[in-house]
């Protein structure tokens, strides 16, 4: 079942670098070992923005919510989550 | 070059169902075109909307332009276009 | 799995009484096939607006998008929709 | 008498997680304890937000006031809050 | 149980004198009526709108909700509405 | 003359308790003064907030702007004003 | 007293040009009459709109309401209300 | 050439009263020269609101942009910015 | 004295394409003698929007709205207008 | 390929200002180097504000999201991205 979360990262201006650069190591870990699985399937930078647009493949909402709320970066982060199902003109055996 | 695109399609209450039928036809002709040649990445529905969520890989900005202005229901729609570039988090060879 | 979706109902100013009439017969017969069947699990009125506010029970994105779209009263719809999932607090067992 | 409230939490980045900690302990406590006595009749969580959809079964718009000002929570919380009624095609008994 | 209710009215240019005269005279007994009956507490004509701030007195939501629903403007008004209860700090015997 | 006057109070996490009780209770006994001058009408609570909804009735602009900017809570305030004027529905003789 | 209002002028695009020369012939003449009893202080065009900025000075409120109302073109206008008062700043003596 | 701009003033809640002094009675004398030199033409106060509407008269943007970004609270100012011209039913010479 | 202009065009679904054609023709000629009179310096098409941005290089305020009202299209279109100056770090001679 | 940047400064108060003008140096230095590159091709200030807006002229987005991503000011800017492309209108023949 597939989601678009869109995701936009504000760090405050006073964070400590060096706790914040482990932080985005472990986000970027987390990140590639969902996309590995399967979970994640999307993930685009917006361009000009500290913000990615992706595209998650889960069981279930809490599935979606778990993996979600267990990012690093998510005390961080604005999300705006949208519900998407597979379009009728889509020729893409996995866009589904 | 990657753009995502949202599309929200409004048909007014009074259009004739046959032409607009012709109109859909067409538009999913010409969908699933651009989506063999590749310039049409991914569409999804949204759940509950009549919109889609799309994914363009492009050679330009004007390339982008002409491929939507000529969408058969372009004239019923509203349009969100955002630019895109691979996330440096992604280990999916095709997300750029 | 849970959806919040919340309905606004736009009827025209010049629309046909008895075409509406007839309209929102089939929405309440369909509405109510769909509470049956335990789909639809909860509908109110939002107080002072030709609005509701639903919790769908679906198998999927895609179920809950087919049942949004064959509402008799959609083309005058406008909606919101919202994946919800049990909350760590609940106590009743049916609210997941 | 019914009303949805929705509640996003909001934690600063820099609060003491001990202390947050013991506060949504008692949020749960003080939940579960109204969720008992029949006035807070649903709660769900928001697919990847901090937030929750709730709807309350009160005597009047004061009962419903002084719940939600106590909340443990409250001080970290926006409140969007919408009075319901039963709707006309509901077949639930209990959703009024 | 006092709610505000912010009543908009938009009269279409197209629409006919005569009827909109009968309609707003309706309007002006129905809302007289309640008023003489205390439902409708107070009203307010908002300044350089077409539109009112009001006070209603009811017993339960869907009493508030029959009575806006029954207005013979409602098809034209658009409607926003609060609830309201004592404040603290009122001396008034009758703001509750 | 008559005006709405919508207030929402936004306390800081870190305010000192003691100074905003105090505060508040200035606040409070600055209301009640002006209720029982005639000048702050009608004062009322949002359910689920801390804010209110008021009915000011002064004799110009200024005076209304001295009222509110003398408000001891007034720099933890955001304000809507809203010049109202007797509306011609009315049957209350104290409504203008 | 003083008032900024903004008005914004539609005009449908099937409006009779001559119908609306002759309405627009009758704002024109009621504005330059109130312009000159000093009721309508100032009147701006804003640059690249059909709109203008206007000061209103009035004995009240209703005053503001029934000239506002009256304008030949109220029909096609939005408006925004906004109570003004003498500045401490200010040098001018006709600027309060 | 005109300008309206309109001026939200922000002071931080802990910011040092006798600081906030010194700026604004600099802000006052700075406002008043420019008012004695008629590049600022009018200022009026929000009723309710640290905020003014002020019409500027100046030769250029630039001149505009100089002399805002000059103003002793620029720091702690919100600004909207609207060209203005010479209104065709005006009457008053110094309109323009 | 430059400015931003951003237009957005809305033909409605029912405009006759002949009458449209004939507008938009005139509508290209009118731009681009504006643009060798050098007062319309840049234009540029949003990509998937029928609406472009431009700079226009006026003598005054009224300069640009005499110019802006004018366009054939400017019936079908909706404007934002910002005023600019030269920018500080600019090395371009003629983007002042 | 160009792109309209709108980029807003956000200086918290309580910055360094010895700290900021060295930042504000070298944006200055940066922002010159691409321009001189053409890869910035224009830059204005929005009067009254501490903004501007840009076009810039690259490669692909990507190239766009390292050159604003390593803008010495980024962290304390907000920013707005749009694709242009060449309007059929335009006859300059760098508005490509």
């Amino acid at each position: 079942m597939l989601f678009k979360v869109e995701m936009v990262v504000n760090i405050p201006l006073d964070a400590d670098p060096a706790v914040m650069d482990a932080i985005k190591k472990q986000e970027k870990e987390y990140s590639q070992n969902l996309q590995k699985s399967g979970k994640w399937r999307h993930i685009w930078r917006v361009a000009g923005q500290y913000a990615n647009v992706s595209i998650f493949d889960v069981e279930s909402n809490e599935e979606l919510h778990n993996l979600l709320l267990a990012l690093p970066l998510y005390p961080y982060m604005e999300m705006k989550v949208e519900a998407l199902c597979r379009h009728p003109s889509s020729i893409r055996e996995d866009d589904r």
